[in-house]
């Protein structure tokens, strides 16, 4: 038996800054358990009424691209600069053994253990809805914290970006020196996401291909964003080993959260998101309650089989299965 | 009253190529009536039994780009070939006033009135997905008559041309010949899709610029695209003016379907589709009856107002209310 706190200890901790009891909150919303849901809904909701307000920064790009190494550099930068900093994870495909950025703490050595930086793994999850959920409650428990930069990584390969992209107030994409053929591995929905584009690994004998991929990456961009936020995506050159790049980044973060609060765009976005996350919940619930019924799924299956032999249309089919569901619910 | 035939009338009617017979099933798929539903269901039901296939083929395309005047010199050439073809539409915006293909009839001169051209205006309807609905039935129904070609035109603006792909065999994009900024009008999923792009209007004081069009828009599609089927899109200039560049895009269609069809990418292709839409309609079924319900809805104003507030979480407000939903249904 774990021994919880009351909701009031949970939340004057996070109030007083208290990490340990941050971490113990965390592992709260990361629990199954259904008395555990009930605490950890009542500390959330206590969270957000501090109205406090967090940089949520998405950082992403495509394995290799260095985003390990990347956070470090910058969040050294930012610590230095009396900041405090937050580092979270959403990769649906993690585990500690396949070099998640947070199990990676060897590329993180100069922000593990700082007084002013978290970092916080990805409890790993069945599934990617579950892991969005944790990220996201994970994250407004680290605002209300009081924390002045959120990080969270997510690799731009999947379907987990658009999710991050719907939880931050401004998208990082890495990207490396590679010209031409190398953009196959990035998605085109994923540069358009991006606020902020880093060419990482400009360094050494590098330096040359990741101006060129700079400039084709720009005309790409010219040929098709149109940016609703009024809002040009910089395309900068930086080396994350090296440290170089950072302050140029810095001015482009700071000039964009400028720009935003003044137009009030992060607060009309944040709203936006919250009624994404409601939709999208209500949708998710939903189906995952259609999915997990039993009786629903034996009668998917035959219709499936009729729909296989073209004795029913897939619109038949299906309108069929949702009355019957909604029949005996 | 209307009189209705009897399933076996409407059915015998549609396979002994009576175009009355087929106008009036068309018109029983779009009607709200119950009685009809039933009705249609089993005429389609008989219909997808039949096992024909035409080629089905999106065409789509920012507005101005030319679709009607295309689609009209495309199909004479396919008339003159002894091809039979059927025209739809997917057109959420369209109405009779608002300059839809179909409505557009000046631009169909040669494809109007000819005994083996079927044109059927989309039902206005109130929504994406029953227009969806509408025409990928209407398309079995054009499929069990026998058409050898069924082209489905919709504006490459929206969410219609994503339903377009779920339910055709070969997505052809339309162009205009401009580069550069005015790429921005076609977003870049679209372009993804294409499996043959063609830019329009290749005339006159066009052919340079279009020729220039087609080298970038290759470029483009170089930068990003991998394609599952072993298919490199092309990209041809064409005037559907001017009648040319047509022999080009029949023989591309000709290889593309000669291929698809050898490697069974097609069968597989439809296999997924019909998935595809089982799927999607337990999606919306569900979503409708409780987007119609009017007790959830007033609730959900009320939990709006609490996360306008602050006063709850998106992922809890959204729990509470499926909960709610399904224990009283």
């Amino acid at each position: 038996m774990r021994p919880n706190l009351t909701p009031e200890e949970y939340i004057n901790g996070i109030l007083l800054q208290d990490r340990n009891i941050l971490s113990k909150a965390i592992t709260l919303i990361e629990s199954n358990r259904e008395e555990d849901e009930k605490l950890a809904v009542s500390i959330l909701e206590a969270c957000i009424k501090q109205n406090k307000s967090s940089k949520r920064i998405a950082v992403t790009g495509i394995p290799g691209a260095g985003k390990s190494t990347f956070i470090n550099a910058w969040g050294k930068d930012l610590l230095e600069n009396g900041k405090t900093v937050a580092i979270l994870a959403i990769d649906p495909s993690s585990s500690i053994s396949k070099g998640s950025i947070l199990a990676d703490k060897t590329r993180m050595d100069d922000l593990a253990g700082h007084e002013n930086c978290f970092i916080r793994p990805t409890a790993s999850s069945n599934n990617l809805g579950g892991v969005a959920k944790t990220t996201r409650e994970t994250m407004l428990l680290c605002e209300a914290f009081g924390f002045d930069y959120i990080l969270i990584e997510t690799v731009g390969v999947g379907q987990s970006e658009t999710i991050v992209k719907n939880m931050t107030d401004l998208f990082l994409l890495l990207l490396l020196p590679n010209t031409g053929d190398d953009l196959q591995g990035i998605k085109r929905g994923i540069m358009e996401m991006a606020d902020i584009i880093l060419i990482n690994k400009s360094e050494d004998d590098n330096i040359m291909a990741s101006k060129r991929a700079a400039t084709q990456i720009k005309q790409v961009l010219h040929l098709f964003s149109t940016s609703e936020k009024d809002w040009t995506t910089p395309v900068l050159n930086v080396s994350a080993l090296h440290k170089k790049g950072l302050s140029d980044l810095q001015q482009q973060v700071d000039s964009y959260f400028l720009k935003m609060e003044t137009t009030g765009f992060i607060g009309f976005n944040r709203k936006q998101q919250d009624n994404y996350w409601f939709e999208e919940t209500i949708q998710q619930a939903l189906l995952q309650t259609f999915s997990r019924d039993k009786n629903i799924q034996t009668v998917k299956k035959e219709l499936l089989k009729k729909l296989e032999n073209k004795e029913i249309t897939p619109i038949n089919a299906a309108k069929l299965l949702v009355q019957k569901f909604l029949k005996y619910k």
